[in-house]
């Protein structure tokens, strides 16, 4: 359906409590349409098609989604296939594999009867939980920006993200785009570059758009041309989110990330990677090889996607019929690219040491 | 007019030696479409919409311009004239300048009325000159690709390039691309990566179809999958060509360059750029805003070109309307980056000795 009023978060509950209801993002910025997901396959779909996308909301989505596939059967069995179903949707962001552990964790000691009821409340709780960590991160982020604003002459703080980590990606605020959000709200001059982050373009789709709808000043590039922007000294830092972050500090984000990350180091601008808790991989061993990389439709890279003529949702194909094409959604970038991780317990440094400062040593069980 | 049997040249003479025929390559990959240029307009409009780019073409291109521009009035003020609104095009390309410069100097020392035809005669000279020069580029960068398929245990030699640079860029062979085809004639195993090169796509549009009707295997990646591509170990090579390069080896090239620049010096993949001496500007001091850096329409960027459903060439909004969009042409790729120039001399060190050495002294009465 389309909507009059923005709804302010990404995913809740429907009025009945028996479904939930999200923004649809492959829609944006063409249309603002809400959709309602009403089954485990429901959720599914919506993760794997990218109705929802960031990594933290696909980990809220999924728990919604073992609520809804609890629905009619809830033994063990249903409750190990459930989570095997909404696991098999997207290897790279780790949100998902940190939210289906915690709802498995706490919902395999109750009794059956228990665990519908038990999967909605951890799902409202965990949804709650991001909103506060992306706030929180947000405060963090907002600081170094104002760092900036007070060291600048004057003249706004000029950010550059990379796809969107705003508040389409999380449920509010976001993680990259939080500390803009704060800063601004505190009173900050702020200008946002954002890069468009083909094939799917969720920085000229999703950001742009999301910019616009909260009054801060932005403006579109082609993601090639964020190098030169920081060559002509028209970046002042650089905030991008994470799907996956290793305990080393190596981040896995959307692809691009790296080669931004290495014009940021090759011009003096400080490169942060904003994510919470839920994002980082304490466990899977850092090294080449190590994170799943996920290879989407080759179709995505042949065509581009925006509104038509007549206003309404299209494609176009750019090369020629029949073009191979490989189509990689993230990449790794090294810790030492890294200025620092801006987390919802601080802002701390992309390095074993930061990680465990920030967030306590490993959970026990599990290779440190 | 929609042709059948490919044009084997960018531009030629028209049977009646009165106009110049181009390929169209903004209809290009939907349609193979040739136009007819009969006045110095057209020549300037045919430059400024891209209707040929590349900078070696628009060099050619402009010297016809100039043969057309003096059928009514040759004598000093119509050359003058003539010359000054060719080199009103566009900014950043070298081989414009360079070929006005030639046109000039041969025509202001003829009587009027001997002008045109010279004009006419030059510009085929140029023409077939910068055949010439492309294919011995060719010949040179070919043994860079046939060494590395000698030290590789097999499978093809994997060579990343950016933008189109091949015959479409050119009149024949191209720049970048030369050395593919040249080494591919040969029988030499050769895959190319293609950049797709937003925001006008020359990678997708131009040279997936130029390598496609070539049968040159290829493959295209969005400009951000680059970087992960080359620390994958998937590229053995990156060739692009330039727009302008420097005396001390500054390289300008398509937007996107620097950044593909840094990967491969990250991930130590030799990055070659492929110029005729033409580009090569000897009186230019390099240094911070040496170069005009072309700015194109915000447009390009808000939106992206294609073939739609019915098949005709069309364009969609990628963005929200009313986004701002920064829109950069070129960037500037500094010589450190650069692990040597494939010329016509032969290949050479990205440096002023190197230079020299490929091309000799910088001319008199210039600065060296």
């Amino acid at each position: 359906m389309q909507v009059e009023s923005p709804p302010t978060r990404t995913i809740w509950r429907s009025p009945d409590s028996a479904a939930v209801e999200i923004i649809d993002q492959t829609r944006l910025p063409a249309a603002l349409e809400t959709c309602r997901l009403t089954s485990l396959e429901d959720a599914a779909v919506a993760i794997r098609t990218m109705q929802v996308r960031g990594a933290p909301l696909i980990g809220v989505t999924a728990a919604y989604g073992v609520a809804l596939g609890l629905a009619e059967h809830a033994d063990d069995d249903a409750l190990a296939a459930v989570i095997a179903t909404l696991a098999g949707t997207r290897p790279t962001g780790r949100d998902l594999f940190t939210v289906l552990a915690k709802m498995r964790d706490a919902l395999a000691g109750l009794p059956p009867a228990e665990r519908p009821q038990a999967a909605w409340s951890l799902a409202d709780e965990l949804a709650e939980e991001c909103v506060r960590t992306c706030r929180a991160i947000g405060q963090h982020g907002a600081a170094l920006i104002e760092r900036i604003a007070k060291d600048k002459k004057g003249g706004p703080v000029n950010v550059l993200t990379h796809c969107n980590a705003g508040w389409l990606a999380c449920i509010e605020w976001g993680t990259a785009l939080a500390p803009v959000y704060v800063a601004a709200e505190r009173g900050c001059d702020v200008h946002v570059w954002v890069g468009e982050t083909r094939p799917r373009n969720q920085g000229a789709a999703l950001t742009c758009w999301e910019l616009g709808s909260g009054g801060i000043p932005h403006t579109l590039t082609v993601d090639s041309a964020t190098g030169y922007l920081m060559s002509e000294a028209r970046v002042d830092l650089a905030i991008t989110g994470a799907d996956r972050v290793l305990r080393d500090g190596t981040v896995c984000n959307k692809i691009g990330t790296y080669m931004k990350a290495l014009a940021a180091r090759d011009n003096g601008v400080p490169f942060y990677v904003a994510v919470p808790e839920t994002t980082v991989d304490r466990t899977t061993s850092p090294g080449p090889g190590a994170i799943p990389i996920e290879e989407r439709d080759a179709g995505e890279v042949l065509r581009a996607s925006g509104r038509n003529a007549a206003g309404a949702h299209d494609s176009i194909a750019v090369a020629p019929l029949a073009t191979a094409a490989f189509n990689p959604a993230f990449d790794v970038t090294p810790p030492h690219l890294v200025h620092g991780l801006v987390t919802e317990a601080g802002v701390g440094p992309a390095t074993p040491e930061g990680i465990e400062a920030l967030f306590g040593p490993a959970p026990e069980g599990r290779p440190a």
